[in-house]
């Protein structure tokens, strides 16, 4: 039950962390050296995280510290960047143990093995509330290649990856929802709301190919709206073909008005972009290569705003929108 | 008395503050690209501070985004790098009011403008604690030319940038303390607690002539010994040397135990740097061509950490030291 003081945390926490890589200096100087290789840029995101608001509380240490790098490698990944470094910022009540830093300290750990990302910098101080995480992702692209929300063009094919609307479901798991579903199901749903599962090396291999993407976060409705705000165009997509998974299938069937929320929940991590029609079996190789299961949605039209067609191409709304079994 | 939402204070208060950097995208995308000149390398820094920890509350937003910024400017500085970028994550209760975003937004633009630096990205969220805030402040310097804690060798000289203790003195005003002191005077050093002010152009230009630098942040004495252990060497101070403000000077006066404050009290955001002899009259020819006040307090030795010496070169602990006014 012992608490170490600043210095004494990041000489043993973090400061392995920057194993290998000496822009870091150790976490011993003011500041982190980045050396971009020459033709690239640098990409960077920021994510804040505080205690019982963007998460529940009870998940592991080192469950949030991944959920937490990974939000910010999923933003790379959705800008075609391949990710390097990143930097975090610790808030924490001065009653936080050890063990809570070497949870932390161990989800980074496995993380930066999976990813090939390095800790790069931070900074642990003292807060009287709740805890405040704030990580910062670097990541590089060949110069002009960052795929922007801007870019989509009327004809453009619009693509996920993955699956969507678990993490929604699997929030609500974690809230006591759905008491009947099998508790594999459950815990399924749950495992895609605490650990997302960003497609990061896919990701980095969309310049060139995706003509603007982004990541789905706030849902996949929202980000669709954003994706179409920025680019000036209207974003068709169908309903029906929208990937679900199995256990996202059976809520649905047991409920069909829980597709709203698969469509609105949000903390999927997953990439929506726009792939033009002669790019299309380039970005379906890539997704084969990569092992990452990809799925045409829609398309790109003239106009503005999404919106959401039946398998008929007629207009639907979110409000009346229902889930039909297939 | 209103409150905006987190979408329409982006667009509000903080994409204004990207003006003319293309890079952020307006705020509007996953992600900032940042492109570093070529033959240069990105130097990265970052602090988060907590409202009743690291500022006293009162302060006006605008104060506070102003330190924010400075702290970090001044890492860049003691590094040589040149500032260009910062991105802002806020955790703030839903009880902050529109008012206080404007007071802290004012505060950036008036020192975007002030140390050409701007806005790139950032995360505003809702916290139900204190206020945390995190600043990331990106810099850049010529390949290989970061001036690092390490870098020091036998027989350079110590200077510092400004005048020491004002800030450490100036909290304890803003406390309270010195109720004798004139009004003037005890105004010049919460000044100087509030808002530092750090030789950033000073520090920009100081590769290749500083062996080694630090931002004294935790006060002379603790950031000096920082520097002594990264680069191996012993630092020798002379006390009666350290350059005080007229105000300060004027405190020791009347109780010269505070010289103890002076020297570890912290908040200075100055540099100290070993400049090798050969590059003295550079070192000091630039610090006039930046209206930068340098003085030389001490020299580097083998062996290790921090040596206090009186006039006669003879040691002084930090527990004896007074203060002799000159």
């Amino acid at each position: 039950m012992s608490r170490s003081g600043e210095f004494e945390r990041i000489a043993r926490y973090f400061a392995p962390l920057t194993a290998g890589f000496d822009g870091a200096a150790g976490l011993q100087d003011d500041a982190a050296v980045l050396t971009v290789p020459n033709g690239r840029e640098l990409v960077v995101t920021t994510d804040t995280i505080v205690e019982k608001v963007h998460y529940l509380g009870p998940e592991s240490p080192s469950r949030i510290a991944k959920k937490l790098l990974r939000v910010n490698l999923s933003d790379l990944a959705a800008k075609g960047a391949v990710p390097h470094w990143y930097t975090l910022n610790i808030a924490v009540p001065g009653s936080v143990e050890d063990a809570w830093f070497e949870g932390l300290c161990k989800g980074l750990r496995e993380d930066q093995e999976r990813y090939s990302v390095t800790l790069a910098g931070g900074d642990t101080v003292r807060s009287d509330g709740a805890i405040v995480l704030t990580l910062t992702g670097f990541g590089s692209v060949a110069q002009g290649a960052a795929i922007r929300r801007a870019g989509a063009t009327p004809g453009d094919l619009v693509y996920v990856t993955g699956t969507i609307g678990d993490a929604a479901l699997g929030l609500r798991c974690a809230r006591g929802a759905f008491p009947d579903l099998p508790m594999r199901q459950r815990e399924a749903l749950i495992e895609r709301y605490e650990l997302p599962d960003p497609p990061v090396a896919f990701g980095a291999s969309l310049g060139g190919i995706a003509s603007a993407s982004v990541d789905i976060s706030d849902g996949l409705a929202a980000d669709t709206g954003h994706l179409a705000g920025a680019s000036g165009v209207a974003v068709a997509v169908h309903a029906q073909a929208v990937p679900v998974s199995d256990a996202t299938a059976d809520v649905l069937a047991e409920d069909p008005d829980l597709m709203r929320t698969v469509l609105s929940g949000g903390d999927d991590y997953q990439i929506l972009c726009t792939v033009p029609p002669a790019k299309e079996a380039a970005f379906r190789t890539l997704a084969e290569d990569n092992h990452v299961m990809v799925t045409r949605i829609g398309r790109i039209d003239a106009g503005e705003g999404l919106h959401l067609l039946d398998q008929d191409d007629a207009p639907l709304s979110l409000s009346e929108l229902g889930y039909v079994h297939s």
